[in-house]
């Protein structure tokens, strides 16, 4: 789910440095805040003293940990409308809370409060501060720590702020879309009900097809034009019988590599970087430009589609077509292949940086990614990421054997019956898409497809080129989210 | 909740140690067995290897630890009948699987698979064997893991028994009731209903008030015969006089001590093991004799109030009357305070021996339970637990630190709108009753009182003796579980 991460990602190679990083943010930050004027959301920064080791008395994190949370009480009817809180997930929480346009226009109609709670292990909530990644320090990474971290942020929070009488509703999209799911299903005494935006629960747990990501992914390609995917799957197999000749200067030429390939390794880098870039394009692939996503133009599927068929050298218009996504600025001379692209446990991207550590974690324990490409059922290239693929990257990177079907005793899969007020909403054009809930289970489990949409689109601030369904299924949340406070209310008093 | 714990300390302290311990018990469980034999469970003991840290991949617990079960497919239609599973608490596994004959009633009745399954950290189901109490190894000892252990264990053994379709009903009593309860709202997807019986749910989330315990066990002596309270508490203050007297060896001699007191610790120690028996008496008040528990008498608390009320001098009434719990044999000539009770962070009694350490443990971190006697609303001695002495008894002894609220934040305390398929029961002579779920919440959230009931009487098999009250109860239970099973067995096809 290499979202944000790349983003973080890139911007720290290119700048160089964490020093720089963080003032580029900070500039960044406050050009997206100028944007979001007109709703002024007034977040206050701030930390909570969070328990280290929510489930083991004696252990190393007996202890507490400052974890970073953002706030704004500007729309709230003090006391008594509901809190919106944002379930962070694998990134800094400004960006999530900046890119969550649709939350403040929400908080500004119903009252509410927001709250943005940033993911243990992400941004600057490290427990063990530059140490957090080393062993057994990482091992206080798991989804349950994240939602205890909630729990108990929420139930000290409304205290803090006599907001008993305030229902809570929780809101997160990918990564974070899932965290709201299980906060609804683990902690209904806290949370009246969820918006899971693009939550794919259930391909992130082991259930369904390998290959539906890759092929999701190809599909966005194919539906704006069924030869853009025949050209990037050609682009592919030129680029193979070049390696199987080995090739590797005409390969670097064509590919504009800093330096030429020298191993099969190498070749499979190659392939993993630039498979990354069309998983990017489809799961950015909003209406209009997103410059906070380094330099993504709008419709970057149709955009890349134009590339790929603007040339006839199959191969060149491939290395133009990812250019989209690791050149937008043309700065770029050449690609350094390991520093633009790192392999991870999560074959849709972990990015790069300290995120991209904790996200490869956390995919090596409980979140479950054995995608596959083949290029049968998909355009890319044979790419297979088994489980025991898995079992031996993740001991040899982390020390820990990944325990298949965990997530799904823990969090249910698809037994959900007994689980309610949930939305789980999805852009047609999201390769997350079919790995989450796409049909309403029950009056209070509510399915919303977006056809337009791609990923988490509707948790994005109002836009004027938003499709008209982003723009219906914004008015359905909105007006679910209002039945569930009201009943909420009803219940308690 | 010292119940068998209490038991098998004593054994402990009689037979003087481990293996004679070892060696009592098997022959005890095989009168048992006998005395059960109408029923004929085939119960075979299993080791299942279990995860040893669900939490934590990178933790000391990167390992397995061999858990017990007991099986019995006698009566299960293979495939297709339920499974009932015993979700073991604080003490060995036999003990509560011999202890639960309606389970085997119900199991012949219904056609299931029986399993109990044994509480890590208890029985012979310790993580680290004789260094399990040592820090940090005892921190694995949480309710969670607990949890996870059944979790992980139906899901495996399921597939191992080919139990695909085979509804899964949960049972437990006292603290395994809870167990009970939390199974079914954290995993719903894995378990159909649950039967709680004596299950005080909110009286160990630090819901309620602390003088309920106590209370509700001097009420019982007070409905046998009102003057036997005012005996009681008249011993205790006579008790205190001779005690701010510092007149110990009237002391020694009126009750029978091995030791003389020496100190206001050693009255209060004293105190401490009077109002123990009195709370096992109140809690084992069944209408007929209890051989595996020690030697109780059917009615204890009659039996007591009779002893009580049987002589004229008071204190050596309530020396006699504590001789019911602590001497049922009539074997020993004098009281060792230290060994016959120690005091532990429950104030209902954690027992003595192995078994004894890991409920201290948890309840001194997550099971709450500062419950005080007053010699106002019981007629007990002035015996305060506050939340700052629970605090210092625990860190001194364990080096933890309480997290008072946690269990409600984890569980939902009273908050159940949103679970199904639970019957609460509680026999009305429980002192526990009242920290548990009285009132039925919904239409599957039903709560069962026994009127004439003890400590989970209707767990325990049929008996000539059975009060109308229990047998209705029972069959109420029974007829809810078949709508259970009949149910998931719809939802699943």
């Amino acid at each position: 789910m290499g979202l944000l991460k790349f983003f973080f990602g890139f911007m720290l190679l290119i700048l160089g440095g964490n020093t720089v990083l963080s003032v580029f943010i900070k500039g960044k930050l406050s050009d997206v805040i100028t944007s979001h004027r007109h709703l002024a959301p007034d977040l206050k920064e701030k930390y909570f003293t969070q328990i280290l080791d929510h489930f083991n008395y004696n252990s190393l994190g007996n202890g507490t940990y400052d974890q970073r949370y953002l706030i704004s009480d500007q729309y709230w009817k003090k006391g008594y409308g509901p809190v919106f809180f944002y379930t962070g997930n694998e990134g800094d929480i400004w960006e999530f809370a900046l890119n969550s346009g649709f939350m403040l226009e929400l908080a500004a109609a119903q009252g509410a409060l927001l709250i943005f709670a940033e993911h243990r292990y992400y941004g600057k909530s490290l427990p063990f501060g530059k140490n957090s990644f080393d062993r057994p320090e990482v091992g206080l990474l798991t989804v349950e720590q994240a939602l205890a971290d909630y729990a108990v942020m929420i139930t000290e929070l409304k205290k803090e702020l006599a907001a008993h009488n305030c229902p809570v509703i929780v809101f997160g999209g990918s990564y974070g879309g899932m965290l709201s799911v299980y906060m609804r299903i683990r902690y209904p005494n806290i949370v009246a009900g969820a918006l899971a935006a693009s939550a794919p629960i259930l391909s992130t747990a082991g259930l369904g097809d390998s290959k539906q990501f890759f092929q999701d992914v190809t599909s966005d390609f194919e539906k704006v034009d069924p030869s853009c995917r025949v050209a990037v799957q050609g682009a592919f197999q030129k680029l193979n019988v070049l390696a199987q000749q080995k090739d590797y200067n005409q390969i670097q030429t064509t590919f504009s590599l800093c330096k030429p390939p020298g191993s099969p390794k190498d070749i499979h880098q190659l392939n993993g970087f630039l498979r990354n870039a069309f998983t990017l394009m489809a799961m950015l692939d909003y209406p209009y430009s997103t410059q906070f996503m380094s330099s993504m133009p709008a419709f970057p599927v149709k955009v890349a589609c134009e590339t790929m068929l603007n040339s006839t050298d199959l191969m060149s218009a491939l290395r133009d077509t990812v250019g989209i996504v690791y050149n937008s600025t043309g700065d770029l001379s050449c690609y350094d292949l390991y520093s633009l692209y790192v392999e991870c446990a999560d074959p849709t991207g972990c990015g790069l940086g300290f995120n991209s550590y904790a996200w490869d974690y956390q995919a090596c324990t409980e979140i479950e990614m054995c995608f596959e490409s083949n290029n049968v059922t998909d355009m890319f290239p044979l790419m297979p990421f088994t489980e025991k693929q898995r079992e031996e990257y993740c001991f040899k990177r982390w020390g820990v054997v990944p325990r298949p079907g965990w997530l799904k005793t823990q969090f249910w899969g698809k037994d959900l019956s007994t689980a309610s007020n949930i939305i789980f909403s999805n852009g047609d054009l999201d390769p997350w898409a079919n790995g989450g809930i796409r049909k309403t289970l029950s009056p209070s489990l509510i399915a919303i497809n977006i056809p337009e949409g791609a990923h988490h689109l509707d948790l994005r601030g109002s836009n004027p080129d938003d499709p008209e369904s982003v723009i219906n299924a914004r008015k359905k949340e909105c007006e679910t989210i209002a039945e569930w406070v009201k009943a909420a209310r009803m219940e308690a008093s």
